[in-house]
C-alpha cells in the first residue's frame, strides 16, 4: 500500500504537507491540498488506525473472551456484545476461551500490548488458572465478566437473576400440584449453584422434603440423558424435573420419551434460557427466559461506561454487579401433577 | 501505563537506552539492562504491539466476517478459524456479517486501516453490497470465502463437496427402495443450488420422475416446518425428503410426527452438515456430515500461505478453489420405502 512518503516525493511537497492535506488541516493551500487528496485516493492510501491509536491512547478494540463459540446460549450473548460495540464504533478481538484463556494467559497479556480498552469475558464455565487471574486483575484497563461468577465478586458483573428465576419456575409447579420435584443442577458453575440453592429454599419454604436421589448433576445434553434415566426408573421417582438449562432439559425429555413417560402427564419439565431448541423440540419446553442479547449489550454498557470514566485496571475498587431481570414462560412441558 | 520516557527518567537514562534493554540488543551494560527491565517490570510496562506492528509491517491479526455467530454451523466454523489463527499466533477481529458487513462496507475499510494482514468471510448467506464488493476486491491483503461462493469465483474459496455428498445421500435412498423423493432446498444461497441440482442430476440419472408439488424452498426450522406440513398432506406425497440441513431436517420431522407419519416408516429424511442435533432428535438423523472445524482450519491454512507469498489485494489473478469431502452417516432417520 502506497505510504503518505511516497505521496510526498509524488507530489513533490513534505511528508508534514502530506499529512496536514490528508487531515484537512490549515497550513496547506486548497489547491495542492486538492492534488494531494486526490493523488492519495488513485493510488487507494488508507490512514493507519494503528497510528492514530498511539496518538490517541484510545485504540477503539475491546477483547472480548468467550466460551465456546459454537454453543447456542454463548451465541445470543456474543451477538449481543458485538451489537453493542459496533453501535459505539468498537471493534471486538475475539479470544476462544478454553484454549487460549484458561491455559494461555499470554494471549491476555499480548491483548494488552495491543491497547485493547477493555475486556469483556463470558461464560468462563470454569475458574481461570491462578497466572490468567492475576493477568486480569493487573489488566490495564476495565474488564467486564458476564453470566457466571467466580469465587469472589471482585470484577464488574453482568448476570440474570438466576435465583427469583428458579423461584418462579418452582412456583409454577407447585400451582399445578407438583410436591415430588427434583432437579439436575450444574454444580461447577456459579449459576448452577445459585440456581440449586433456589430450588432447596423454595423446597423448604414450602416444607416439602427434597430427596437426594432426586438430584443429580448434569450441565449438557448427554449428561442429562443419562443422569434423567437413572433418576426416572427409580420406583419413588419425581413428577416434575427442574432442569439447569434447555439442553438439560431436551436430554432428560428424550430419557423420559425412552422410557414410555409421557411429557408433561407423567412428568413435568422447565428449563433455562429460552433458546430456540425449546419451541423446536415435542412438547415445547417451559422454561426460564433470559435476556440474552441484553446481556451482552449491557456488559458492553457497562464496560464502555468505565472507559469513559479512565478506568484504568481490572479489579475494580466497587465493582458493579448487575442483575437482569428472567421471564418464566409456559408452554407444554408443565401439566398438572400426576395423581397417585 | 508506564511509558518508555518514563522509564527512562527513572532511571536517569536515555530513551534510547531503555528501548535497547527492553529489547535486549547491545549497547547497555549488563547492571543498566537490569536496573531498567526491573523497574519496567515493577511498574507492569508492557510493550505496544501497535508500535511492533507499524515497524514489521505486520499486525499478526485477521478479519473474520461472520453470519450469525449464535448458529451452531457457523459456530462450529469459527471455532475451527479460531483454533488455526491462535496455533499460528494471529489474533481475530470479529465483524459479524448482517449488520457490519452486509450494508456497511466502512467496516472493511476500518480493517483495511488496523492493517489487519487478510479477511475470511464465512458464510455470507446473501452476496454483499455492490460497494462491499469493491472493498473487498481492494483490500490490502488477501481474502479468503468459505462456504458459499458469490456469483463470480473470484475471490479464494473453501467449502466443501456439496455435490458428490448429495450424490451419496440420493444413492442410500434408491439403495433403500425409494423413488418418490423430494426436496427442501435453499434456492437462495449457493451451497442450496448446487445440492438442488445434483439431486436433479441423480434423479435424471436414476431415470426417475422429480415432481415440482415434491420441492419446496425451505432454508429455517420454521420455514421446513410450514413447506413439509405443505407437500406432506398431498395425497401424492413423497416417501423421502433431502433436506437443505439438519435444522430444515428437524423442521419436516416435527411435520411428518404431527400429521401422524412415522420416521422412518413412512417417510424417510435425509439431513445435511451433521450438528449435535443430529444426534438429539429423534429418530436420530441420516445425514450428510461435513468437516466443519475442518473447513475453519483449511481456510486459514490458505489465508497464511497467502500472507507468506505476500499477495497484496483481495482479488487474487489464480483463485485457490478447496473443496473438502464429505462423508454420509447412517442413522435411524431413513428406511425402506414403503409398500404401495
Amino acid at each position: 500500500m502506497v505510504s503518505m512518503k511516497e505521496i510526498a516525493a509524488i507530489c513533490q511537497v513534505s511528508v508534514g504537507t502530506v499529512s496536514k492535506a490528508l487531515a484537512n488541516q490549515p497550513g496547506v493551500s486548497s489547491e495542492t491540498g486538492e492534488r494531494i487528496r486526490g493523488v492519495a485516493s488513485r493510488l487507494r492510501y488508507r490512514p493507519n488506525a494503528l497510528v492514530r491509536s498511539i496518538q490517541n491512547g484510545r485504540s477503539m478494540s475491546v477483547a472480548v473472551a468467550c466460551n465456546a463459540v459454537e454453543d447456542p446460549w454463548g451465541g445470543m450473548v456474543l451477538r449481543g456484545v458485538l451489537a453493542g460495540l459496533c453501535e459505539a464504533g468498537y471493534e471486538a478481538l475475539l479470544l476462544q476461551w478454553d484454549w487460549q484463556v484458561r491455559s494461555g494467559e499470554h494471549m491476555l497479556r499480548s491483548m494488552g500490548e495491543r491497547r485493547v480498552d477493555g475486556v469483556i469475558m463470558f461464560p468462563p464455565a470454569t475458574p481461570p488458572t491462578p497466572a490468567y487471574l492475576h493477568e486480569l486483575r493487573t489488566f490495564p484497563g476495565p474488564v467486564i465478566v458476564l453470566d457466571q461468577q467466580w469465587s469472589r465478586q471482585e470484577f464488574h458483573f453482568v448476570g440474570t437473576d438466576d435465583r427469583l428465576g428458579t423461584l418462579a419456575a418452582v412456583a409454577h409447579l407447585r400451582e399445578l400440584g407438583h410436591t415430588a420435584i427434583g432437579c439436575l443442577h450444574a454444580p461447577e458453575v456459579s449459576t448452577g449453584v445459585v440456581r440449586l440453592q433456589a430450588v432447596l429454599e423454595a423446597m423448604r419454604r414450602a416444607g416439602l422434603a427434597v430427596r437426594d436421589h432426586w438430584l443429580a448433576p448434569a450441565a449438557t445434553f448427554a449428561d442429562a440423558l443419562a443422569a434423567a434415566s437413572r433418576l426416572l426408573t427409580q420406583a419413588d421417582r419425581p413428577t416434575a424435573l427442574l432442569c439447569f438449562n434447555d439442553e438439560v432439559a431436551w436430554g432428560a425429555l428424550n430419557a423420559a420419551l425412552d422410557l414410555g413417560l409421557r411429557v408433561p402427564a407423567d412428568l413435568a419439565l422447565v428449563g433455562f434460557a429460552d433458546l430456540p431448541l425449546a419451541v423446536q423440540v415435542r412438547p415445547p419446553l417451559t422454561t426460564v427466559r433470559q435476556p440474552k442479547e441484553e446481556l451482552g449489550r449491557q456488559g458492553v454498557r457497562l464496560l464502555l461506561e468505565r472507559i469513559a470514566e479512565g478506568e484504568r485496571q481490572g479489579l475494580p475498587l466497587t465493582p458493579a454487579q448487575v442483575l437482569l431481570p428472567t421471564e418464566l414462560v409456559v408452554r407444554h412441558s408443565t401439566g398438572p401433577a400426576p395423581q397417585r
